[in-house]
C-alpha cells in the first residue's frame, strides 16, 4: 500500500511523523514523503528538515494521502500545484487524511465540501470559510476522508486508520510497539481542559506570530 | 538554550520528533540535530531521512542532550565516537535525556551507572545489562537525567522537562499548542493493558527482526 505524505515549507514535523510512525508499520505499507522536488523541506521553526524522497509528480495516485499542517499552511493554500495534486490524488485514493491545519489544504482542494472535518483549535473558523463543517473532535471520519485535530492528534487518527485498513489486532500491535500509553503531566491539551489564562496566552501568541508573518 | 538531538542510522523518527516538537517551543530554545557529519540520516524502516544540521564535534557541550532510540541502537552501542560524545556532553549538560532505547546509549556512555532508568518494554533486560536499574515507568527522573519509555513516551518526557526548565505555565501552553489531549482508540499501549496475544505477537515479531538484523 502506497502512502504519500506531502511536505511544504514550514510544515509541523510531528503532524507528519506521528502518522508516519504508525502507518509505516502496517504490513505491506510504503510511506513516501513527497514535495515539489525531492530534497530537504524545512519545518515551521526552521530547526529541522525532513527529506522528501520523491516529487509530487512521481506519485500522482497514492492509495493513502496524509496531509500535515503547520504555520506554513496559509501560504501553501496559494500553492496551486500542491492543491491540484491533492485534488487529483483524492480522486483515486482509498483514504484521504489530514492532521492539524492540513485539513485547510484538503478543503482548498475541494475534498471537504459540505463534510464535517476538524483542524487545530486555533483554525476552526478558517476551516469553515473554506467550505467544510468544522467540528471540535479529535478524529473526524467521513467515509474515506479522515481529519485530525492539532499536531499530536495525528497519532490517534493514524491508529484509527490502521484499524480500518488492517484490523483492530494490527492497530493494537502497532500501539504497543510504539508504547502509546499516554501520560501527559498536565491536563491542558484542549481548550476544554486548559486553564482559561493558558488558552488566552496561546491565542494571543499565535495571533502575534500570524501578524508578524504577514 | 542549546538542545542537541544526535541522530544515527536506523533511529526511530518519533523518538526524536516528539521531544523536538515540545522543546523547540521553549522560550529561547534552539534545537539542533547532530550526527557524525551534517546531512540526512535515515530512520529504521528506511522510509524517511531527517537532516542533521551540524556535526557532533560542532556541539560538544549542549545544555540539553536528548538521545532517541530505534532498531539501530544496538549497532550504535559500538560507535565509540557517538558514545564518547554523549559521555563528554553529559559532563557539562544541564539535562541529559533519552527516549526508548536511547537510554541504552546513555548507559553505554556511563551516564546511568546505578541509576533508575527506563526504555522500550522490549529492551528492559538490555538496559540492566549495561549498568542501569531498569524500571517500567513512562518517565523516570534521576536528578538531571531523565529517561522515557518507548517511542511516543518522548512527548510526555519532554513536557515534564519543559516544566522543569521553564515552569508549569509554559509547559501547559506548549501542551495546548500541540493539542496533546490523547485519545487512543484502543487501550493497548503497554504490556499491562494490551491483550496477552498482542504482547506475544509483538514480542515474536521483534525477536525475528532482531535475529534477521544479525
Amino acid at each position: 500500500m502506497q502512502i504519500a505524505i506531502p511536505l511544504y515549507d514550514r510544515f509541523t514535523a510531528l503532524d507528519a511523523v506521528g502518522p508516519y510512525e504508525v502507518l509505516s508499520r502496517l504490513p505491506g505499507a510504503t510511506v513516501t514523503f513527497v514535495a515539489h522536488r525531492p530534497g530537504p523541506v524545512r519545518t515551521d521553526n526552521g530547526m529541522l528538515a525532513l527529506v522528501a524522497d520523491a516529487a509530487l509528480a512521481d506519485l500522482p495516485s497514492p492509495e493513502v494521502l496524509m496531509v500535515p499542517g503547520g504555520w506554513g499552511t496559509r501560504a501553501a493554500l496559494e500553492d496551486r500545484a500542491l492543491v491540484d495534486w491533492i485534488h487529483t490524488a483524492h480522486e483515486t485514493s482509498q483514504w484521504t487524511t489530514s492532521v492539524c491545519t492540513g485539513s485547510l489544504l484538503l478543503a482548498a482542494a475541494g475534498v471537504l465540501d459540505g463534510l464535517e472535518a476538524t483542524t487545530h483549535w486555533l483554525e476552526m473558523d478558517g476551516l469553515g470559510e473554506l467550505g467544510a463543517r468544522p467540528v471540535q473532535r479529535r478524529v473526524v471520519e467521513q467515509g474515506r476522508v479522515v481529519t485530525a485535530a492539532g499536531v499530536s492528534a495525528g497519532i490517534d487518527m493514524a491508529l484509527v486508520l490502521a484499524a480500518r485498513i488492517a484490523g483492530d489486532e494490527v492497530a493494537r500491535a502497532i500501539q504497543l510497539l510504539i508504547e502509546y500509553d499516554p501520560e501527559p503531566p498536565f491536563d491542558s491539551g484542549s481548550t476544554a481542559t486548559a486553564p482559561a489564562e493558558i488558552v488566552e496566552l496561546v491565542r494571543s501568541a499565535a495571533a502575534e506570530r500570524l501578524a508578524a508573518a504577514g
